[in-house]
């Protein structure tokens, strides 16, 4: 690897996703001709209650990582495809699961599925989507590859357990979160970018430089996630704003609003986090206390110092277009806004 | 394959299982140590919710078929320990999400881990388990049982969420309900026996005689569990009794004693499958009607026919130990009482 490092800048546009998704455009039409013929069934349930989410949009990252990863590594040929496929259908398993344990009302700016089906089709319907996405890899039929999916889908499911269990826990520290969300969301994005690196065959270094940015990429894309549960009018991704707080998740903003809290805030958050604060106004009480303590932009600076760690995970591949794609992908992951 | 067929016949003592428990009772041991290594994990809960289940017994049917599929096949390696313990776990993973799914209350004679533990940790937990038997398959190694096992997880959900379409339809047919039990039951014990020819390397035509006898059990052993839940006093497999009929399940013994009742009775069963009648006495006036048309024993007669088409499947191979027992077991599943 020869060292062209491209660190964080300022720029005279926003940072945004529109490099790599141009670098990926024709791959990810590839991408979904498969995850549409896959999600069929004669059961016509299951199309409609997958392509009920999948439809919805999200801005299918993972893949999109999987196809600009290959693209580093200079790789031309398809297998890619099925597998970033199958990358996407273990994300989605994880939202149905996640919306129905969560009870949530809305996910992609749309009634969840979980809302719109039920509960009992939402988890038969995230178990069909999960053993497709392993079909897709058997097909592939790299053993390698299926290591490391399988091995990070074991860990996302740990991360989920954990993060059931910190919930409404008010000690949760700062090192427990970020345990909960390396296994919950950063664990997919490593194994997406990892395996792009494995279908190239370019050696133990490549794959790691590419796990390593995609971990650091999730954590800080799941930080800033946390951060606008917080500071937006309505999060981008189409939760509905408080869902956090309602739900007393232990996010980032309020470990920190916490820590850095006197007394009687304090109470406030042991109370709210113990799900006896949910109003309107308890949620705007908790977002006063969280930006008084500036909890927010902390928790945005601790996604940008992750978001540079991805960056210099691959600065040891040459300048290119994907290359500057996904330098700009970490900056975008720090600096978007809901 | 030379030919030593052996029919059902009767026999001085009644059949049972215990002819395959001798013979794979030190596979078993490898097994359960598989099972309880593998469920393990630093986040507490899950081994304390997936040892609920799996410490609560059941006969562990799939993986001993494993191993007395490997043995009728002559097989004397290991690597069908890890093999059966990810069958098991496949299993597990989907009597969870079931439970789940169902609102049970009860499983193997305890109160069912949905109402112990929560909806969400017993979703989570069954997808945990899920994703360790693919990791189980691929440290094995063999492609050709990962293609298996994984297309099979894919059938079973995909026969879940059949079943659930189905619940409450009073009009479903003997036929649909036989593709619904070949899905969520039989796939699985066709699978749990075909990996026993490929990891013994027996070729094709083994291969798909285990898979047909397994297929053929299964169904078997699903049409005497679905006669069972209607006439004993408490079903073997410790659900509660009349759980299918409170959840409107059309289940053989139902379909058929609307298919043979009077104007009356058909009314009296689309009221009780829609959900309108759900006290004890509107079971046991249920229980009355079935056995009224006699379709408890037309039920264990459908299950006889599948049962002798197991034993057919493997007539081909040798007289062995192995053999006789799963002969046997093919009986057993017949005429085995709560």
């Amino acid at each position: 690897m020869s060292a062209d490092i491209i660190p964080l800048r300022p720029r005279e546009t926003a940072p945004s996703l529109g490099p790599m998704m141009t670098l990926t455009a024709s791959g990810m039409n590839a991408v979904n001709a498969v995850i549409l013929d896959r999600m069929q069934s004669e059961i016509p349930l299951i199309p409609a209650l997958a392509g009920h989410l999948i439809a919805g949009g999200g801005k299918r990252m993972r893949p999109m990582l999987t196809l600009a990863g290959a693209a580093l590594c200079d790789y031309h040929g398809t297998r890619h495809h099925k597998l970033a496929a199958a990358v996407e259908f273990i994300h989605t398993a994880t939202l149905l699961h996640d919306d129905v344990v969560d009870g949530s009302e809305m996910r992609r700016g749309k009634a969840a599925a979980n809302l719109v089906f039920g509960n009992p089709a939402t988890v038969l319907v995230g178990d069909f989507l999960f053993t497709r996405s392993f079909e897709l890899m058997v097909e592939d039929g790299s053993l390698k590859v299926l290591k490391i999916l399988s091995g990070a889908s074991s860990v996302i499911s740990e991360g989920e357990v954990d993060q059931l269990i910190a919930a409404r826990q008010i000690e949760t520290s700062e090192e427990r979160y970020l345990t909960i969300i390396g296994a919950k969301t950063a664990a997919l994005f490593a194994a997406a970018t990892r395996i792009a690196a494995v279908v190239a065959e370019r050696g133990e270094a490549e794959e790691r430089a590419l796990e390593d940015y995609g971990r650091n990429l999730g954590i800080a894309f799941q930080l800033v996630d946390d951060a606008m549960d917080y500071d937006s009018a309505s999060d981008e991704m189409g939760k509905g704003r408080g869902d956090d707080f309602r739900e007393g998740k232990m996010t980032l903003p309020v470990i920190l609003a916490y820590a850095r809290g006197n007394e009687d805030e304090r109470a406030f958050w042991r109370a709210a986090i113990a799900g006896h604060r949910t109003t309107d106004a308890d949620l705007s009480h908790a977002i006063t206390l969280i930006h008084r303590h500036d909890a927010v932009g902390a928790t945005r600076d601790r996604a940008r110092h992750f978001a540079q760690r991805a960056i210099d995970a691959i600065a040891g591949f040459p300048a290119s277009e994907a290359h500057a794609a996904m330098a700009e992908a970490a900056e975008f992951a720090v600096t978007r806004r809901a």
